[in-house]
């Protein structure tokens, strides 16, 4: 169980820095939650926050229903983007330099693999690509079982190396639409809130999206998360959730992106609700599902920036803000060291 | 004359990077601005953002009003604030930290006198503390004169010693008012839309502080920018105003912080419209005129993280996205470099 036996305390820290209450607005939740989230198991809460080794994990995977022309490129580009990650020229490459993030991308079942070996690739691969999700299973359950597992262990490894914060991203064409079916399917939402234009669709694709995930949904007849993984999931999806379950039994935060993202940390939330403590919510995506996800996990997001690219690029950017939170409340006087009289 | 003549290069530039068209949302605006920027003068596009020695300049004054009990702290704490700058204690220090920002504070007039010397500090005062605007001018014609000589010649001096993007911040209490009043005298806004909770009176004080800016705005027969800082600006308020002017002068971008300054970019692009190609907008404040100010200058600030504190706080959050901007500008692959096929 998560222990908030040190909330008043950490509270009564940060009221105590020379400012007027509540002034620092989300930038005190944040040194807050960082504080409870470091302070379990301890004898009184932490009087340093740290922020060791911050490192994004991108997951990508492919997905059949690209074969029905859902998004604006072809399968084919998922594997041309993670060699442009392996080569550090991608969006998420570049905050990552400028924010002083690792960076990992987890092959988790791409059309095209990855022939060459980088320090930066793990390659555990659930299969070539999900099953077309309009008209049959994503995978099996056994591959859900395992793409469960193989996240655990990708992010209990980064952890056990010493990183203390750690983000997911994700890249893998056509996984807009496994996420809006994902999300309609375990919340119950009509499928047309649910999906959007990803990173740019037609107006007619989008309608087309829409009837394609409806199609999907439908066939469902539970709201069991494994099950909804097998039947509307991606391999990248799964592999997430499985490290949202991770992350939550080591006491590690996750530092969450984008829409993809966020609907794999609500399904790791139906599996196991101990993890809605250790989330904290990167960016405000403008795709449309993003803000009934986020309402389902009672979430508000650091950044809004307009941004639609997925790739952690949402989570990687927020990372400063967690530092300042972190410098503010190890560092910033008190009324009292100040010798300021309000 | 602001020289667009290299805007369609410069989008173009970004266009090609390997993402969706506009996917980085108000990354990619900061980034076509600060090429642009860099750019003045040139024979071709920058192909490189450089972010040079940046740096916030804490500008702080008394104000006379504070006698009526408008704030939540008496004019004293504005001296214990600056002591706190100045001993590297105060929120605007810790994101300074974090964020690798230098910081110098500006004694424009504060109503108790720092005694000590200190590296961080520069003293131009213009008195001891402004008269109190509900009842009669805050300062002669004079004052703002010597005091818009004064800010621009903080600021050309910072930048001749190689900062290339300054942050103005402010401390002063009572300066909530000046500013309300400000910006209903420049704008013709009612005065109760202008005038907000500051960093945080109770109902009663608010109606107070909204009678008393009333008064004050009342006085106003003129919307010239001069003398209606003379009539209810402050100190600080009109060396930020001499900072804007340098800056443009020199053409080096500012990040707006707050309420306070924002009306003080406002003013100064009312003396010379020239400035606006210069702001970089950082924090939308909770403060009720600050959504005013911002639609003058037709702005959308890059964070919203509810804060009210001043100092410069907002500014310093934002200057991670400036640098992560840069750093896709600079060295993310485009499409053709990637091999990536969209």
């Amino acid at each position: 169980m998560f222990d908030a036996r040190f909330s008043a305390e950490i509270q009564q820290r940060i009221d105590q820095k020379t400012k007027p209450l509540g002034a620092l607005g989300q930038l005190e939740s944040v040194a807050h939650q960082l504080a409870l989230i470091q302070s379990q198991g301890r004898t009184q809460a932490v009087d340093k926050i740290t922020i060791e080794q911050p490192t994004v994990l991108v997951f990508a995977g492919d997905h059949g229903i690209a074969e029905e022309g859902v998004s604006i490129a072809p399968s084919a580009v998922t594997q041309q983007m993670v060699l442009n990650f392996l080569a550090g020229g991608a969006a998420v490459n570049c905050f990552c330099r400028a924010n002083d993030v690792a960076i990992k991308v987890v092959d988790c079942g791409i059309l095209l693999p990855v022939e060459q070996d980088s320090p930066l690739l793990v390659k555990q691969r659930l299969g070539e690509r999900t099953a077309n999700i309009a008209v049959e299973p994503a995978m099996t359950k056994q591959q859900v079982e395992q793409g469960l597992a193989l996240g655990q262990e990708v992010v209990e490894g980064v952890i056990n190396q010493g990183c203390n914060l750690i983000m997911f991203g994700e890249m893998g064409i056509g996984n807009t639409s496994s996420a809006a079916a994902l999300l309609a399917a375990a919340t119950g939402e009509p499928v047309e809130h649910c999906v959007g234009y990803g990173t740019g669709v037609s107006t007619e694709q989008l309608e087309k999206k829409k009837r394609l995930v409806s199609q999907g949904v439908a066939r469902c007849t539970t709201s069991e998360p494994v099950e909804l993984l097998a039947e509307l999931g991606g391999f990248e999806i799964v592999q997430m959730v499985g490290g949202f379950l991770a992350a939550a039994k080591l006491g590690i935060p996750v530092l969450v992106d984008g829409f993809i993202v966020t609907v794999a940390a609500l399904l790791a939330n139906q599996i196991d609700p101990r993890c809605r403590d250790y989330l904290i919510f990167a960016h405000q995506s403008h795709e449309s599902g993003h803000r009934i996800a986020l309402e389902r996990l009672d979430a508000k997001p650091l950044l809004d920036l307009s941004m639609r690219l997925g790739e952690g690029t949402g989570a990687v950017l927020a990372v400063p803000m967690l530092k300042a939170a972190a410098e503010f409340y190890n560092n910033m006087a008190s009324f009292a060291e100040a010798g300021v009289t309000v």
